[in-house]
């Protein structure tokens, strides 16, 4: 009997062992964890591809929307501004956004330092974000969105801005202040703290940009021939073919820039982001189009592209707690907000703003913030306006003061005749379509 | 004896226990089920952006192939299309489509209900579409093709049709005509019973939107000075670059359209989809350069670009099952047979079809679906060719009709004075070129 | 007492037991390895699209940087070319690179036979490429790749050559050469064995490409009107949208190119890349408008988008081994190389090159791949060196002697009155532009 047992427990033990060192084999091998840290890694790479695209549609669609002797010189803005967004936050945006530990004034302000220092070694690598992205995963995404905003300034000011002072004022904006804000939020900071929800950057990104421009566009005046003698003349764009081109890429890029937010490939998550990101963006369209023939009787291209883009602005702080039904509602608002507002802001304010940043990007991006507030149960719409009302205080006086001591050193605005002549002889040499046939006061 | 036996016992039972609270620390953790879950899923989202890009595609390709004059329009049409075919989908054309258990009549036509209806809760993700992917991605990815269908007709009826008429089309076509033939093999219908074969859309989306297309055509008829006295004059596009950016990104969408088709992301069948998609469209190009330098004794540059897409259309319906030198040769024929047929439909039965729709998603739509009745063992050609008659007798005379109706209700096609001027002007208010000198007549 | 333990082994047993059969039932399910397979793999097909999207970026950036009057030939010729790359490595470009143990000559040149022969059934996928990724993912990866080389010469030799001549050439080069002196280093060959390294290609696909465009450049001489009673003449590109939107999509496609070199989708290795390869081309910008605002006094755009280009080319090499610092020290000098050789090249050497392709490619792949040896202490500078004079010592006497050959055979360069009137006319008799007023010159 205890021969029969005694071979039963070895038996047992043997089996155990083996499967112990089954187990073992397997720890030899790759864990689910770490196979699940690829997939949310390799798709937020994916994501910061996408995002780096939305550049090139803010280049076409501000270069389409203008004129044909600026478009050059939008184009250079457009481009370069990578290359500044990138380099200035890997030389400090990044720690300055993500401070970690290293807040010094309350949650306000924080900095962890210069340059770009990853934790060393695979054995870290499961203990950064969760376990869901890397370090450089982390800085490249968060990078790419840097950028944007000092993109949405551009668009604002096209046309009169003097290359150089435009430049300064993007390393500084797009260098300091961003990042400055941005960490009141997605560092951690004390917006918060508070409970203020802003998924994908509505304010962050999209209001933030939005402000400078507005300071921009005050300071700078309206182009040349704008409004003269109390008419208010339409300036049309030279390429509506470069203006589409440049929605469809911006919308595209949006699957990173919302999808990419989740930051992971939770496939619940994303796939709802991808969702609400195009039902708003397609009811943004349809709340631009009906205003349109409303007021204008025609439907107009570029307001129902700019139609779309209010959509993803408006559904872009709360693509992933929104319902449908709501989402579809936000867009259509959107749409309709993005129209109002154009008209508003050219014949009421005569804030000339050739590309209609200012309502696409700044106006909707206020309405998107202040719809998580009043469309998601969860979130609170009083927060929602002090976040709104605290970027507004802060980012707009600040990229005024930029503005201001840019003009003071270096000017801001290019000579009466520049202007007329086009940025792109003036401010680069060089024409955008050599050997066209363009008539000269376009 | 027994003292060691015992210690051996429990230490053996101690790492049983503890192997086993490790297995269930695992089991807090994710499941490889889980993970492959998750992979399967991105990939689904990264093809449904893919697809996403195809309208810009198509966008470009057919305003680049039709003359300035219509630019804005044609923008216009597959920018909106992209709104309509989503929100009508999201509306009931997905639950038309797929409606589960919910048939009508026979295996014909179904309807699951109006608007999305998430199983909810994560507990029901797995169960969801056998754990690939989740209720959201089914919707946006199925979406996305949808309103590919309707772009297709767009193309055949430019620089004629009223704005408002075709989008009342495409809202019918696409929101109830697509989904409802769609669902005899996409959503387990009659036609997928029979052993129907059609991988990714062949036949569901390519040649459906031709008998669209070719309905518009009839009913509309040419354009102004089309064909005149017995003459057939050529329109040219107005630009190539626009056209050649089209087809490079339809090429590009079609990594998306037909890998994501596979459903999920198995590495044997994507990847060898994208080698039968690529190797398909190569081989398309080269037989329409060698038809165009027959017939034309000079490389067209629009001839070969639909050649690709001929090759795509044409691999479509079986990128899963064709073998590789089948694959070429597929490709090949679609390539002669586009050209072919583009000179066949403009001469012989003066349809004028600015942009070749017709003889891309129709005619090759059709050789590629009977291609897999050629080429695969395991598919019946007389199923394939069953298939390829009932949706041409469904599709056209529904078409035909919607046309129809539209017309007596509207309108289809503008004055001689809005088509001389172009449908810019006329039914836009706005040129695609401001600034830029344009014969008048093109 | 022992009914007690019997039960405790009893009950242990069962545990055990159940405990087996829940790891025989996850056997039957699906493994970490297979799942981690699929997210590789899934990463390659996408970095596969990316790579492809890179022949829309050639196509564009070249036709905007040339004259109107060629639009159509070049991108032809991109376009084609893409069909010619991918068929020919089915042939046997594939099994030429890679031929695995089929070495004929030492490790000089080997052969694996003609066409594409997938190891077949799920039970070896595993095995291939270390279970990373498929067959066809291998192929159509390098497939895209293959095509890249060719294109680099289309730039060069643009706006003169005769279109069969080139695809002649072309067929030859992407066919032969390009796989033949792949295989040194990528296919395991000689060059690998001594310790050279090249992560993604600055020498195997950018150099290689620069010789061959050096030799088409010498061989068929400057444009028309180039050089002219010891003048030089600047000759603008047509459109900067065209060349902007190229280079933001070549930068895009690197994602997939230096990313999709990873050959997995390893987080860590994978974010690096993004995150090396994004500052190299931002750094790039940089040197290249310090530059050209010391040499030209105004920021030329066009030397800032090939300053990217430069930036991307040079950290190619190794972009996964050299450190944040010193990838943007590399970025700067080629940056600042990129606009020094566009000079010198034109200025001294007479050598006529119309978008800057020798500069690109050819100087920053060079540097680039020295730059691993300088700036990675895990290589060696002389072997960098040994291997760069090697690639030029057998691609440029090779691509001069097809050159001369196909020019023996049916001429090299169109007549003078074909060159005036430009190749999209001569060569397709078609414009690229239709409608549009161009001036004659242009």
């Amino acid at each position: 009997m205890f021969g029969k047992r005694r071979k039963a427990i070895i038996t047992g033990f043997i089996l155990l062992i083996s499967f112990l060192m089954m187990g073992n084999a397997l720890a030899d091998e790759v864990t689910t964890q770490e196979v699940l840290f690829t997939v949310n890694n390799i798709w937020m790479l994916v994501a910061t591809a996408l995002v780096f695209l939305m550049h090139l549609g803010f280049a076409t669609v501000e270069s389409g929307l203008t004129r044909a002797k600026n478009t050059v010189n939008i184009l250079f803005k457009n481009f370069i501004i990578v290359a500044i967004g990138l380099l200035t936050y890997a030389l400090l945006g990044f720690n300055l956004m993500y401070p970690g530990e290293a807040w010094i004034l309350g949650k306000w302000f924080g900095f962890g330092g210069f340059g770009l220092s990853a934790p060393l070694g695979a054995a870290g690598l499961l203990d950064y974000a969760g376990g869901k992205y890397t370090y450089w995963t982390d800085f490249i995404f968060q990078g790419m969105f840097a950028a944007t905003a000092a993109t949405i300034v551009s668009g604002a000011v096209a046309e009169r801005i003097k290359l150089h002072s435009f430049l300064l004022f993007s390393l500084i904006f797009v260098g300091l202040v961003y990042p400055f804000v941005g960490s009141w939020k997605w560092g951690g900071g004390w917006l918060n703290d508070l409970g203020f929800y802003d998924f994908a950057g509505s304010t962050l990104v999209h209001s933030v940009g939005g402000w400078g421009a507005l300071a921009g566009v005050i300071i700078l005046g309206p182009r040349l021939g704008k409004y003269v003698k109390g008419t208010i003349k339409a300036i049309p764009g030279h390429s509506m073919p470069l203006a589409t081109i440049g929605v469809f890429l911006l919308w595209l890029g949006w699957f990173g820039f919302n999808g990419g937010s989740v930051l992971s490939a939770d496939p619940q998550a994303v796939s709802y982001v991808f969702t609400t990101t195009t039902l708003g963006a397609a009811a943004g369209m349809i709340g631009a189009i009906f205003m349109s023939e409303i007021i204008q009787k025609k439907p107009d291209l570029s307001m129902v592209l700019n139609g779309s883009l209010a959509g993803l602005v408006g559904i872009t702080a709360g693509a992933d707690v929104i319902s449908i039904v709501a989402t579809i509602l936000i867009g259509l608002i959107a749409g309709i907000l993005v129209v109002l507002s154009v008209f508003f802001f050219d014949s009421k304010l005569k804030l000339d703003d050739p590309v209609g940043a200012l309502s696409v990007h700044l106006v909707c991006g206020i309405w998107g913030t202040l719809a998580v507030g009043i469309f998601s149960p969860a979130h609170s719409f009083w927060v929602q306006l002090l976040g709104v009302v605290s970027y507004a205080v802060v980012v707009f006086p600040i990229a005024f003061l930029i503005f201001s001591v840019v003009k003071k050193i270096m000017g801001l605005r290019v000579s009466e005749i520049e202007e007329l002549q086009g940025l792109d002889i003036s401010e680069h040499g060089m024409e955008a379509y050599d050997g066209f046939q363009i008539f000269s006061n376009q």
